[in-house]
């Protein structure tokens, strides 16, 4: 049971924190689109407030005045039940509405949502309302990505003051942790918030395993790529060589070769890599080659869920040898929340762990994070484990 | 192990029965690829003649001479370490070799083949051998159902006299089975022919479910059409909603709706609907939507596997909730062979039983059939399961 | 030959009338590429100034100092002679550099410029830098076009303080004129500025024809539509009926059917069509076709030039039946300079007049504009002839 | 005025020509489409039969019976007004009707219309008739070069046997032709047949110019690539330049480079180039190139005309820098039949002259040929012209 001042302040800062991730941009910056799985800035700010207004105050404040009838239309992102909207790749065609006026919105409806947050919550709307926190949470890690990827794809490669570090270090020695074959726990308990795709918590029986207890770092990477590990199609998928080849991939997202050594583009622009730093932006294509180099694998959700004590974590997304599915006994919630997460149970991996741009709140053990394997814009990396 | 003349004539057999598959067809059915996961009769013919010549005749028998130097080239299907090869999209432009070269080629492999066998077959070799043999009855199967596309997209809708029955039907009425929580083995064990992917037997954790004695048939398929299933995007994974849209799919493959009621297309040309035939033809979207609409869902893998002794199979493969995954301790086999099947455990989903068009042998409790969610050229169906 | 002081008010006043366009536009604005032909306002004043600092200042101005080493890379159109560019298509997804810095590097070079013009231009580089400035008025034509794209394809149809009337109307009554046959001179003589495209004066015999004095108005077009004129294949051309099938057109480009009356968007907002006034925003295709329906045809870039002085025109740009081919003797200039037209000389439609949104310079009776026959964000009309 | 017996004979002729064309042709060959613009040959002997079905036999035969019902679907190029028809790229996808049913279907149309012709042919069909006959003359040049198209993109290079000399020689030294200035004669004239796009005579005023008594050789040509042409964007359009570089296109069709020296490919097989031998398989991108690399242009189709009489011709289709337009008062036919010629006119250069796998009959001096300009399987090469 969350108390009211409390929620009121929870949803208070998540609401000021996107605006600050915001700060360092120039206007230009909030408009542009320049590959379908980024969004502009200024969208993702009218998006995490379209929610608020579509799901909370539009059917359950009294008398509320809707801020403009056409936001609807841009501002959903996926669901169906909610109505038509701007097809996904259209978003960064769109000029209008102007950055002030997308704060003009997201002020309005912060303050009616304080408002009416400040009359109690019915215990019967409180999931929603959650939702609609972590949501936005959720979307202030894909604002530190999407503008990573902004910047970072301009052939100027601007820097920008950011205020988070993306390359933190394990100090530690790489070593084995050995866990032995037996019946675990998976899944989410307990009354704090939780996504429905961590519940319920079910029993798995897992064999014999071994997973590092550090994480793959540059300079292991450095050495598969001067082994020759993207031209060795036997490491690869079949379906990851095709895409390594079509897009010529020969490197992790954001690094150039300058003069012979490796370079990667960071918020703070250009810079030499740091050969201890955690290895980010792979696919998991890439992932499970350098796993298949390395005679080793990939764990599974399952196997980094039951291990993840014995080691860090919230530097780096782990791409997981697991498919995105549903836990025994899921169900999707009636209506248009039930579009949040389980429509995207298929064709996808999980990744575990959480990353420098996550929020810590997200950064629990049971949380699932999920990506189609050829994507790389976030900050993803791996973990090798082995049977 | 196998005798000598027991192998003899196993290899007979097989080489003669994918012969006998194709004596219905016209010169010109041999020929056309209308799209691109269906491939022509004679190139079906061409690779698995190939691949004894590749792999047994080219390395091991003395003093074999090629056939023809450029047919590795024209029947390689994606062996990356054989070398280049015709793109599969192309495969459908080559009028030559004709199909009276490629029979001959065939025979001259056979010939050179049942003599290397009566030589007595090393150890080390009757791995290969036994892949050679299974993966030809494989491609039985998928000339069973690249004929039947070839011919049931045709306008003309041509009728075949072929030897297997499409539509048998299951006379029992529909029940749940339950199966309790516990430990299962899973995978396959013995000194049988199996595939690297069903190896190795290992322990899984269930829990408790429920799972249909019988396949769901084309008069309860009706009914999801009737209902407006195609219509609900809330029954719909996001990208198979994509994909119904974009298709225009309202109906399973070779489904006509003529003066208001359902025909499909069997090789022996379009007839009424049989409504208590079990449905084929469906997309793992399709089956997923159908189990939605029906509150239950579909099973995994392990599931199936585990309950299989309660109900036939072998009518149609079973589209599972499982994703195409390498089981504990998967290893690849060394060169081209390993290329079998490893390089494709992603982005596919498993299916299990078997069809109308499988050859017997592989209607095996562990066998794993996969394909990505949206094919629908298989005899592909499916069965229910709940929690 | 031109006074250096005319020559200094002629590029400042161009200089100036390029930004004075732009006022009317947030900082937004500048950055979209909503569809590939056109550009984000801050690269047309980007381009039109590297255009300068590229063909005169870097080879020409004595110390001159580039303002940055990149925007060459960012700012460069299509001179392959130049080196590597941003592709077309990714113009709309740089953020940086901003619209502020755009402007300071305009001012850089505009103030470099008239430094360098007060010295006096040596008669070798006046071509060049008479193109500079032509080149510029081009662009300001594009960019109220591209203005009215960016606006009129965003949902909220937003609406612009801008400097022109859209829809003038000709007032008088359609009549024909007739034009004998005969020998006839077309192309540009003496000494003022055109582009090399319109040279030579050279011969050519045209029939007999009528043409219309006046351009086809909105009243006329909507007749079209409502005769069943985008139903009507043998109006079409194969190529139009396939575009105008696959795009869905069904009307004019900026024309919504509200609550059965037909409106459009001009840079005002939406309001009700004027039926008087001349028809824009058609594709070739669609130009064609209405006269097929009167049972007419277009003029040839030769009958209209031959009787341009019976009409106004610099209304609307006038598809012909003319290919964009070169006149005879036409030659190109050496170097990157001989980029500018010559290598447009295929697959596009001369166009002639000018329209609301054109330099009145370029309202010049010689003056070729060419277009791709699908293209519609030009102020595109059209003039009936018959033979 | 056709006698009814010459009629006959004309019409029996090119009936058997047609096939026997299809001679050399194993019956795979008949049935793939290895590009879209590339029909079955099969497709072919069936649109050409279902033409006069469809335009003589079916509206003016009393008593016909249609051979198939469904024919019509499938052998339909293009004619909307006659329905609906298999799309062009699926063409390759059928292989029913079979050669055998196909050639059933000619010789049951033919055995129909000859005892029509025997009747007399009412004059208001004869345009009809003609056109029939002649489109299937037209087709008889798409049967060889479709032909060699499916052969030459075969990785075996298969040869045939075919009726026809690919490479015949000029033995003239090449020289310059010189044509005065003046007003010249376009078009045709007289009773004999033509198509509605060489009506009617008209004037044209030329300037004067000189054009090559000889097409450009393949020695001519392979200087043109030795100096680099195909990496030189300065001489391409640039449609064509991008062209080239998406398709990786650095030397004509059917040319390999085989341990340094280049062979083409023939329907007798690969043979060294003669360098004697008219350049063919060009398209026109690359024709313009090379003109440019000489300082020349090439002449347009008023120019050809004009000065055909002083060289040889029918040995190449001639690229002219013509764009493919209406003559002066061009009107088309009503109904199908004028969708023969009328909706092509756009986006199509012209070409004159004739190849070596045209109909005699087709190669007369105001026969208007047309392609898009990067097509390059028919016999197509160049001849330079100059003012």
């Amino acid at each position: 049971m969350i108390h009211t001042q409390n929620l009121v302040q929870l949803f208070s800062e998540t609401r000021q924190l996107t605006e600050d991730i915001c700060k360092p941009l120039g206007i230009e910056d909030y408009v542009v689109q320049p590959t379908i799985d980024v969004s502009p800035p200024k969208w993702h700010l009218g998006h995490t407030t379209w929610f608020f207004e579509e799901f909370i105050l539009k059917p359950h404040k009294q008398g509320y005045r809707i801020y403009h009838q056409d936001f609807a239309f841009v501002f959903n992102s996926y669901y169906e039940n909610v109505g038509k909207r701007v097809i996904r790749s259209d978003r960064g065609n769109l000029s209008r509405p102007g950055v002030t006026q997308v704060f003009d919105y997201r002020h309005y409806v912060t303050a009616e949502m304080k408002e009416f947050l400040q009359q109690g919550v019915p215990d019967s709307l409180m999931e929603t309302l959650l939702i609609g926190i972590h949501h936005e949470k959720q979307h202030q890690e894909l604002l530190r990505t999407d503008i990573k990827y902004i910047l970072g794809n301009n052939p100027l490669l601007p820097a920008l003051n950011t205020d988070w570090i993306e390359h933190p270090i394990e100090r530690h020695q790489t070593d084995w942790i050995t866990i032995p074959a037996g019946i675990y726990e998976i899944g989410h308990a307990g009354t704090d918030f939780c996504y429905d795709n961590e519940l319920g918590k079910h029993q798995v029986y897992l064999g014999d395993f071994q997973i590092s207890n550090k994480l793959v770092t540059n300079a292991e990477f450095i050495e598969f790529i001067a082994a020759g590990g993207y031209q060795d199609f036997n490491l690869w998928h079949a379906d990851g060589w095709t895409w390594a080849q079509e897009n010529q991939i020969t490197a992790p997202m954001y690094w150039h070769q300058i003069d012979g050594s490796w370079h990667y583009y960071s918020t703070s622009g250009l810079e030499a890599i740091d050969p201890e730093a955690p290895l980010a932006h792979i696919s998991y294509y890439e992932a499970f080659a350098y796993s298949q180099w390395k005679d080793c694998r990939l764990p599974t959700e399952f196997e980094w869920e039951v291990s993840q004590k014995h080691f860090n974590w919230g530097l780096r997304w782990e791409w997981t040898e697991s498919a995105y599915l549903p836990y025994p006994g899921y169900t999707k919630a009636a209506g248009a929340i039930g579009e949040y997460n389980g429509k995207f149970m298929v064709n996808q991996k999980v990744l575990r762990g959480g990353s420098v741009a996550t929020s810590p709140v997200h950064t629990r053990h049971t949380y699932r994070n999920f990506f189609q394997p050829e994507l790389r814009w976030q900050f993803t990396g791996l973990r090798l484990a082995r049977s």
